[in-house]
């Protein structure tokens, strides 16, 4: 499909529309500004996100927050964003605990000797060096492991299983993480002297998907793993052979104290600073495992080209501020320093991208009711990318989530999840992941947002935020 | 598509055809047997061989030559093929050289700190333990490579590259191969202290694929790994910024003297001891990354639940012995054995399923003129399976090699490899990646061919072997 064509057809129509509106027929979609649909036009054939994907994963890697490693994707990010020529750019720090991976291995031992392939969770607890040989109870849902009776895994290692599939709007994440987010302190709790669950994740490769486990105040964290799902598929079919199951686990991650991590920041200055900021990005932490390419290099890559778009197009009305923020993954503290050091300031509207880099194919907001007529305007400018006006309400983002709490109207473009989770926090999250034609279409969507957003003549003030 | 539809259809026109024979017209096919076409259809519902599979790789797992786990491979081995009801079911043992796996880990220092994901390749020398850090050399393809300079790699490690695609008759395996087989000893006559290939292999997936490596008589191994192929991309990716690139490189596997493999051998005994034996089989032992599902327990698999078929359905005119070669991956030791022992007896044809689990979508023989017909009949019976005639001479194979050697008839039966190189010899060469249907296929494609080359009148003796 041709974007241009569709989108010069699509403005034709919108313009003539209300010439053949009849009683029962949809309302008329908005027009679409010329200029608008221009920007959003040109950013199809956008080259520099991909610069930017492939800068970060080549030149920096993996970024494990708090390390010197997302240090040097910071001197990184400050070095690109100030050859692009936005303003104001700097670095924010914040201290945070270390998380650190170390040895990771497991072999069950009996009924069959088989050497597994896992990693420990973020925040997983340590083994001794030497290891453990514990025998091995089967869950095969996290709703199984929540039946057992208190006391009765002492001493044993807890195996939750799960039976993910790809979804497009990426619910079966909500699904069925629970068994990494929480399942081992739930373990923990009845006794379990470590946890090895089947990676959240879609794929069928033999690389399991690391990501942070919750430990409530107070819980001490025991070692826990994720199996990649072929291992995991093989420890089920042990399972049914009915005999008991024996491994042997050595994880040794260390909490190493309190790190600095940051935030990377820069504007695009607007022309009416008491129309709000608009706060967009991505997080440039990444696990440590791959390079971090869908997580998030893409995310700061796309919303950044999006910027530059705009800027050079000449002044917006509001300030549009593209922040790299540091340490999404451990839990959030680049978005809450953020909202900490800058929620006091007028914010129009945010958003984020951190689902990979395929199409954009919803949008949804909570704009104020003053505002409503920019979501029709992004309903018009976005529906020839292939993108469609959800009916849910706005407000998704760990980066932009505290400033979204304060009353700051979100606007969420989401991209498609059906691939998102064969290579979320895995090896795999490499440069080959990025498909330039779907990340072109990310930079398109944003641009029209920016292009609608940033210079809407309309008020944008608070709003209830989503819960 | 209906196997039993087309193959119905198949033989009535088969049958019908002289009467509708006219000059020009292509030759009338061979008619198909009705208890050929019969075996051949019911085997489209065979749950033996994965069975086989399922069952080797859950209860035994990887299966490394000369190890433990290969001699417990074997028991398991014996244990099935006695249940099954085959006859004659022994070990015949051998000794050769044990290559084991060590440590591998390697890291690019400079200009970009990046952990690399690798793998030894098979006969690989060692580092020290504290691994060794050395410039770089980088060799797009193994040409490049051959042109560099005597002397030139003393003190380096030599990258070699290649450009490997997808190939229905895994061709390219043999265009691209050599840097595996034969570029570490090339480099190491330049002078390499060490040597890093790209993976030989079509995936995108951060699984590298080992494989054998060969050194020529009196020439000192050096240590010798394969990158997954994003890895490998990313140091092409580097080399391009122009900078000087430096590896930490740790190997540390070791040859552990001589051990002891073998051959597990099964018969179905034909009525007519001097009409030969029909040889078919696969490799028990596999690379010990994975659990060795396509490479090569499907080729047990396949063979063994054909032959079971033919033995239920009455005694065939010839022997079918079913081996489950050992040490196939090292150099093929079995195979070796094998005609070493048995070279002696009467062989009428042999063949072998070694490229994974497949379909089967074209046959190649080598018979002798006197068994002209048995070639025709196998066009008809397998080409409702969707199996062509190939234009081309039969006589592939490592472990029926040295019997074909000997003037055996080959009867190849060849696998598509589009998928086949996504897997070989990586971790991810587990069960999953067998496609039941496609596995139903190949049963029934040996089937067809040991119901009629077992079976067949004509004499089937001896042929000059393909060179």
């Amino acid at each position: 499909m041709n974007h241009r064509i569709l989108a010069a057809a699509f403005a034709a129509s919108a313009l003539a529309a209300p010439s053949f509106a009849q009683r029962d027929a949809p309302a008329a979609p908005a027009p679409v500004d010329a200029t608008v649909a221009a920007l959003r036009d040109a950013a199809l054939t956008d080259d520099l996100a991909y610069d930017i994907v492939e800068g970060l994963t080549t030149e920096v890697g993996q970024r494990l927050a708090a390390t010197e490693a997302e240090a040097r994707a910071r001197t990184w990010a400050v070095a690109k964003l100030t050859a692009l020529g936005f303003k104001n750019v700097h670095v924010e720090t914040y201290t945070m605990p270390v998380w650190l991976r170390g040895v990771e291995t497991a072999t069950v031992t009996a009924p069959f000797p088989h050497d597994l392939k896992l990693v420990a969770l973020g925040n997983s607890g340590a083994t001794p060096a030497a290891g453990v040989t514990l025998p091995v109870v089967i869950f095969k849902t996290y709703g199984d492991l929540a039946n057992a009776p208190a006391g009765s895994l002492t001493g044993k290692i807890a195996y939750i299983g799960n039976a993910m599939e790809p979804t497009q709007d990426g619910s079966s994440y909500g699904a069925y993480g629970p068994a990494r987010f929480v399942g081992p302190a739930l373990a923990a709790s009845k006794g379990a002297a470590a946890v090895v669950i089947r990676s959240i994740g879609t794929d069928h490769h033999r690389n399991p998907h690391t990501g942070g486990t919750n430990w409530p105040e107070g819980v001490k964290p025991i070692p826990a793993a994720a199996l990649s799902v072929p291992d995991a598929e093989l420890l089920e079919r042990i399972a049914r052979r009915g005999k008991p199951i024996t491994m042997h686990l050595t994880l040794t991650p260390r909490f190493a104290g309190q790190g600095t991590s940051g935030n990377v920041i820069a504007d695009v200055p607007g022309s009416d600073p008491g129309a709000g900021i608009v706060l967009i990005g991505g997080h440039l932490d990444s696990w440590d495992l791959g390079t971090g390419a869908i997580d998030d290099a893409s995310g700061v890559a796309i919303t950044t080209a999006a910027a530059k778009r705009i800027m050079d197009a000449g002044t917006p009305r509001r300030t549009i501020r593209v922040v790299w923020f540091g340490a999404e993954e451990p839990g959030g503290y680049g978005g809450k320093d953020y909202a900490r050091v800058h929620g006091g300031e007028p914010h129009a509207a945010a958003g984020e991208s951190d689902f990979g880099a395929d199409r954009v194919w919803r949008f949804e907001t909570n704009l104020p009711d003053s505002a409503k007529p920019v979501g029709d305007r992004l309903a018009s400018a976005l529906a020839p990318l292939g993108i469609s006006r959800g009916a849910g309400v706005g407000g998704d983002g760990t980066d932009v989530g505290p400033t979204m709490a304060l009353g700051v109207a979100a606007i969420d473009l989401n991209q498609s999840g059906i691939r998102y989770f064969d290579t979320h926090h895995t090896p795999d999250d490499v440069l080959d992941r990025i498909d330039p034609e779907q990340l072109r279409q990310n930079v398109a969507a944003w641009t029209a947002m920016l292009a609608i957003v940033a210079n809407a003549p309309e008020d944008i003030g608070k709003v209830t935020p989503r819960k």
